[in-house]
């Protein structure tokens, strides 16, 4: 056959996948965010048969013959088209050694599984979800040899997540923070406390809504190609490199909930619109892993947003919109309000500091549960054991404990690392960011435009063309994570004047 | 093959059916409420992709199999099968008589075309229409061969939207109500108008929102099945029968206009959830007709929506809402001003007495166009010479006359009339329901299940599983439209003191 046949029925393939994402994403948005509240069961049908359909469509001979005669002649393609053959073979591989019946129950069981972990949260009982769990994690540890039965299981599953990643870099990834963090927090635990009150003043939601338009405005984030919804939980969403959507949720009570979840979330937005628009429609449009779009969104939340010269930028902003709430307040406070550091039980609620130490504390899980080293029942025990240990923190139930996330029941397993990773490369690529643009001078001014044409530049465009690891190697120069804990020392021990 | 396989598989082809549609909803949903403006690219393709999906699975060998088998058992089908396979065959029959390369281009014209008319409105300028509404008619005449060769190509296109309606029929029809409908609006025009000036105060959005969600409760569309959102346009979307979505569009300068938006998408959207839920997922889950679609959002936005009674329920309510602006108005008052009759330029903004007028016009057009007997190129001259003739109005522009409806840009022909059949079918129902039960009591309290339970027992529950011939049979006693003609003479000779 003509190779640009070939190369058309690549691109056609891909349309189609794509399309049959379009419109799961689209029918996921809508139950999220508008749909009325008992519609759950057709929508369900629905997504069942479109996921069905994509497989059917995806785990085809046709679709093996195809990748076999690309891959044939493979030192004809060019580098964007081998790239998707490799991905998509990748893919193929893995799904065509799932057998259908098993990849069935699967999607099936996490269905289910979602609904039993939110009314196990609910009860706060964890051995309501200990038998699916059971299941999710056998069938995880089952997939990890289809995946790639050369490598520990665990290591199968990072592996998804982050291309490259295993137990070994992340043992002594945690390992130093661990080390280097502890004592660090110890002592700020003993060091003056920040005054953080203000931030639980009243602030209504009408106005917070006028402040996450305006965090949008100043990320840059134009509204031809994005909006913003409110949901339970803040999330992105990407259809392609010009059209992303972000949500965030609004707490009457806390002001710098929302807001750090927009600048978040922003991040993710920004790295899926600055993806080249010719890989749009192909198996290339998306952010490359886990880890390196943690990458992005932590970036502006932390390295930019919980800045001083960022904060220094929209305080008027929020002045004018609160100006009963901050007035006592200057610039420099709400800095320091905002980075206050404080071990606590919930992931999604902690500093910067011991966010890293939250999800060490899952990795560990994770690593015994899909080792076989440690028994689903035993699960909330070592939760509360490690939470101690790390965080020095008491868990009072499974609802503030093991049961907060609700990453297991989708089926998750080696996922959380990527939160940690992603901190620990935005500490690297802020440093390299800096040696190539004085971008403080523009953030402090509200610009961010030499930040975000920087990771353009050397992250975002490339979608999925680059590897994590490829990524890691031209923004950050490799992976060193001790630039990480330099980077947190140095910010606390200034914040805290240690 | 065992009957129950075959069973199986027709259920199975519905919901593939169901899930395409739905997909392809949901993307529309998200593009009309909101979907960031520049986007279409990207949602365009997923459309396309997925109508072509579809079409394939629908207009296959394997359906046209599954569908004998079926037909060569029917003796053994119960009622709701058996219709279902008269349905599928019906649709499957059509799609095939026309080529899949005529298809894809008369699909891809209606896409252009939409944007074409677009902007030929924003214009005011048919000629830019023109040349696509030449195709659209010539695709349209070739089609309706393909649907019914027996038949006239305009009875073809109509007995697609009302199945057995002609042009027999329906000339019979508009000529009674041109003739007797036109002298009473002449007599009108002499009589002392209405005063409806306070209509037309300023009512701020905020507010009509929360009148919009009052009206809901009001008609009882439970918040579980069902939402409203904010469109250009005031639409009603049915997923399934328990999932019904309404749109709704606000003018800040008139208090009517969303108002009887809402109550007519609600009718629309009582009549999707009133369906039988066992037809859902099944071809029989929609209305059965446009006609008979639109007997019940006229039944409720003109019948009950603008009855006396109804006002004087909902009336204190508007008070608590817009003190100032209603302060000198009484409920009668409001009744008289939403029913002043007046010869206008737009249907979409007429009255009810003059409504089925506008319809004509499309009508005597249509009928010509299709027929072969009107140039394209006329169609202005003659819109012009109609709204002078029946309604007495001078047409200042292309944009306040032919080009004012978006429906021609769709490929409708044929569609138009189901707006005045379906005015008629809800006056008859009105006579039928009244000897039945005491409505107006309940409706005057607020309290409309008498009218909504007697519209679920004779038209809503049967979804498709009855064309719209029986439900007119079973609701009307048979097509009368002197009943409607009655019906408005009554009304409007009593509110002009005729």
């Amino acid at each position: 056959m003509e190779l640009e046949t070939l190369l058309q029925q690549l691109e056609d393939l891909q349309k189609k996948m794509y399309a049959y994402g379009t419109a799961s994403s689209s029918l996921y948005l809508d139950a999220v965010t508008t749909a009325p509240s008992d519609t759950s069961e057709g929508r369900g049908i629905a997504m069942s048969i479109l996921a069905g359909e994509e497989h059917k469509l995806f785990a085809s001979k046709e679709t093996d013959e195809l990748l076999k005669a690309l891959e044939a002649r493979k030192a004809e393609l060019n580098p964007v088209a081998a790239r998707q053959v490799t991905m998509l073979r990748r893919s193929y591989d893995q799904l065509s050694r799932i057998p259908a019946q098993e990849y069935m129950e699967y999607v099936a069981l996490t269905n289910e599984a979602g609904d039993v972990w939110h009314k196990a949260k609910e009860a706060s009982d964890f051995a309501m979800f200990e038998p699916v769990l059971e299941k999710l994690v056998a069938f995880n540890r089952k997939f990890a040899g289809y995946y790639d039965s050369t490598k520990a299981p665990y290591d199968a599953l990072l592996n998804e997540y982050e291309r490259g990643m295993d137990m070994e870099k992340l043992d002594a990834f945690f390992g130093m923070l661990r080390s280097r963090l502890t004592p660090l927090i110890k002592e700020i635990g003993a060091a003056k406390q920040i005054d953080d009150s203000f931030l639980y003043a009243h602030y209504p939601v009408e106005k917070q809504r006028i402040f996450s338009d305006y965090l949008m405005q100043v990320m840059g984030l134009d509204r031809a190609h994005s909006t913003i919804a409110q949901t339970e939980h803040p999330f992105t969403l990407e259809f392609n490199s010009k059209d992303v959507r972000i949500t965030t949720h609004y707490y009457e009570d806390n002001l710098a909930s929302s807001m750090y979840s927009v600048i978040h979330e922003g991040g993710h937005a920004l790295y899926g619109l600055g993806v080249d628009p010719a890989f749009d429609y192909t198996c290339l449009q998306d952010g490359t892993s886990m880890g390196i779009h943690e990458s992005q969104s932590r970036f502006y939340e932390n390295m930019i947003g919980r800045s001083l010269p960022f904060i220094r930028a929209v305080f008027p902003k929020m002045q004018e919109l609160f100006p009963e709430q901050l007035k006592a307040v200057t610039a420099e406070d709400f800095y320091r309000a905002v980075n206050k550091a404080q071990p606590s039980l919930i992931r999604t609620e902690a500093d910067e500091l011991t966010y890293s130490l939250h999800v060490m504390v899952r990795y560990e899980i994770e690593k015994q549960l899909i080792g076989g080293t440690l028994a689903v029942h035993d699960v909330p025990k070592v939760w509360n054991e490690l939470y101690q240990e790390y965080l020095g923190v008491q868990v009072p139930d499974d609802k503030n404990g093991c049961l907060q996330d609700s990453h297991w029941s989708g089926g998750s397993f080696g996922y959380f690392p990527s939160y940690a990773l992603g901190s620990a490369y935005a500490a690297q690529m802020l440093r390299n960011m800096e040696k190539d643009a004085d971008i403080w001078s523009d953030v402090e001014k509200g610009d961010l435009h030499s930040v975000t044409n920087w990771l353009r530049e050397h992250v975002h465009r490339f979608g999925q063309l680059l590897e994590a690891g490829e990524i890691v190697e031209r923004a950050c120069g490799g992976f060193d994570p001790s630039v990480y804990v330099d980077y947190l020392e140095k910010k606390y021990r200034a914040l805290y004047h240690l």
